[in-house]
């Protein structure tokens, strides 16, 4: 049984604060702070170049996506780090594309987070063809998936709802017509089990600052199945995913397997930053943090509904058919996002009008959703949101 | 005048040691310690989320880009941090065949770096049309700027050899036929004094982690010229370069200037501690860096070749036509730099058969240059390379 006092612990929590918005930067482990010293003192600073080698910072992008892999459902030696989720997408539509050249639709919904699809939107320029980027309704996406469809780019758990879709059922009904599958998985890695093998996924690709805590600007990662990954064609061909990257060959040639999704230099700093928050994550097992996640997720939802009538929930009801995350939609979502946070309870407000809460079992409890509830019903029974100073618009919320 | 005795101060450089390889990775400056450390603490632990606006960290590409910015002669606002040297070829790249739509030949030279020449074979290869990448020998890159040229991609200062093209000549003649160049500064940053604005360059691209010291896997930079920034159509179209990021339009449009190059969430732990290297970099004047980086080249040269009648100098012997490195040749090339780092003098080795050596007037002084020498004179008049344990390659060197 996984214990969270223990690893909610690990963390640091500001005093006073209610964090729930790990669904868009996870809490920092406190033990980042030796861990970086001693890559800095002792790592950068003695080994200078050699700690490519000596301090195994180039195979950091495998080492470190086998312990993704583990999260997410992936067979090992299929999953790499590096990048951004953007760049990740981009990476694994462009290969899917060249693995469907007869068909021209790339499918996606409304909910996808809309990086992907202005990475979609921005391959197609390039490529100046007929492509299309079809956006359906997230409920359409099934009966959407027809044989004109080259690639389905579906991000699982909605960004805005936490709705999740069925990736097993969606992927078989691509198969079924011969499209490939790219699944975002930026609300789903650390958030819900995830299980790449049993759906039979082609393409994924996640981020690692949410839920998984690597800190601000964690890398990416990317999976590409074993059916695939000896065949597709790196279009972002850098040069540690060639097939030798020290022989420095003029011609490129893709390297093996999953290193080929490598494109340069990968950030040291950051993936060390997430092999700590990696650690936290090998004391639980992820079907106690869904347990768990559920348990929270349905205690806020009924405290929030029984306080604050003027709210409507906008996730799923189900805790099944839910991501780790409560979205109510209000119409001063903003002001009143701005008042809870004023008061110590961070969540975070998504255009047009939706107050989104994350929560994180590996260091968010019962009492933390107790304490957070008497705040939100303070705000909005009282109306302390109507205030001009949480009405003005911030460039990041 | 720049007192390079004060900037060596302070970084970490291990005793006995004579690092000759800043040109791969710079050495560390010591106060990446304790901002790190505030970083982490004070900023990822306590604001959390909020850290994206309070600690600055959305604004950090724009911020160090104008750092970056004034290091290499560009305007200030032209200049944005981000993803890998590589991936900013690619979208330098992308753009600017876009702007020559009716032309097919992406020009480069033998010298160029490998991974470049892979990113455009990718780009060509996703394009599927009759693209043409051109590699020819770095002397014959002026001869071959025809009005068949859509781009030039090339690295100023060559990897191997430290060979300078002269940019503002190769951008006249670009310029002259209607061609667009792409400029690779990964070896001219920190190295030698470049002048973006007097060049007339359109794209230029380079990584912060060799003469610039920002730690293994610091973000890249890239350049646009003023006359292009608003109508480049950037390919990698993230939602970080998007005109409103978090309105979460369905469509892309391309933010404002140079911000629009930006994709997606920026690495913070890299970007800050790449800062903390520039803050050493305010302290000095390029053109005092280069003159002392020619003196300590021009006497490493003198004393190799007084000593070492084996080697064959690989790099120009003017100086104003050199990098801030020295290459010489030497078959076991390979075996002999690895007696040198095992005896303390760490430069690198590059295949086939080049011997390189970096010099960084931050932290490299006369009295290295004297030591290594001795170490190198000492290696290769008696053999000591022909050992068993130099010979064995690694995966990195």
């Amino acid at each position: 049984m996984s214990d969270f006092a223990a690893t909610k612990a690990l963390f640091q929590l500001p005093e006073g604060l209610i964090y729930l918005d790990g669904n868009s930067l996870g809490a920092r482990p406190k033990a980042t702070t030796q861990r970086l010293e001693t890559l800095l003192s002792d790592e950068w600073g003695e080994m200078l170049i050699t700690g490519w080698n000596k301090a195994g910072w180039n195979d950091k992008p495998g080492t470190v996506g086998n312990r993704i892999a583990g999260l997410i459902g992936a067979e090992a030696g299929h999953v790499v780090m590096g990048d951004t989720l953007s760049i990740k997408i981009y990476q694994a539509l462009a290969a899917a594309l060249k693995m469907n050249p007869d068909r021209r639709v790339i499918l996606s919904d409304s909910g996808n987070f809309p990086s992907d699809l202005y990475m979609a939107q921005g391959l197609i320029g390039l490529l100046d063809r007929d492509y299309e980027l079809r956006v359906v309704a997230p409920e359409d996406v099934a009966a959407n998936i027809t044989n004109e469809v080259a690639v389905t780019m579906i991000t699982q758990v909605d960004y805005r709802t936490g709705r999740i879709h069925d990736m097993k059922a969606l992927t078989a009904k691509a198969h079924a017509v011969g499209a490939i599958t790219v699944w975002d998985l930026a609300h789903s890695a650390g958030a819900i089990p995830v299980d790449l093998v049993d759906a039979n996924a082609d393409f994924a690709a996640g981020c690692t600052y949410k839920y998984l805590n690597g800190g601000p600007g964690a890398p990416a990662f990317i999976y590409v199945a074993p059916r695939h990954v000896d065949t597709v064609e790196p279009a972002l061909s850098g040069w540690l995913g060639h097939e030798a990257p020290f022989a420095f060959d003029p011609d490129y040639r893709p390297g093996f397997g999953i290193e080929r999704m490598r494109v340069g230099t990968p950030p040291v700093l950051q993936l060390v930053a997430l092999e700590v928050a990696l650690d936290i994550w090998d004391m639980v097992d992820m079907n106690d943090v869904r347990a768990k996640s559920i348990a929270l997720t349905d205690l806020f939802i009924q405290e929030v509904e029984a306080a604050c009538d003027m709210v409507t929930l906008a996730s799923p009801r189900d805790g099944n058919a839910r991501g780790s995350q409560v979205s109510f939609a209000f119409e001063d979502g903003y002001a009143a996002m701005q008042a809870f946070i004023a008061r110590g309870v961070i969540g975070d407000f998504r255009a047009p009008n939706i107050m989104r809460f994350g929560f994180t079992p590996l260091y968010i409890d019962e009492a933390d959703v107790i304490k957070a509830v008497e705040i939100i019903s303070d705000v909005m029974n009282n109306r302390l949101w109507d205030a001009p100073q949480y009405k003005i618009r911030n460039a990041v919320t």
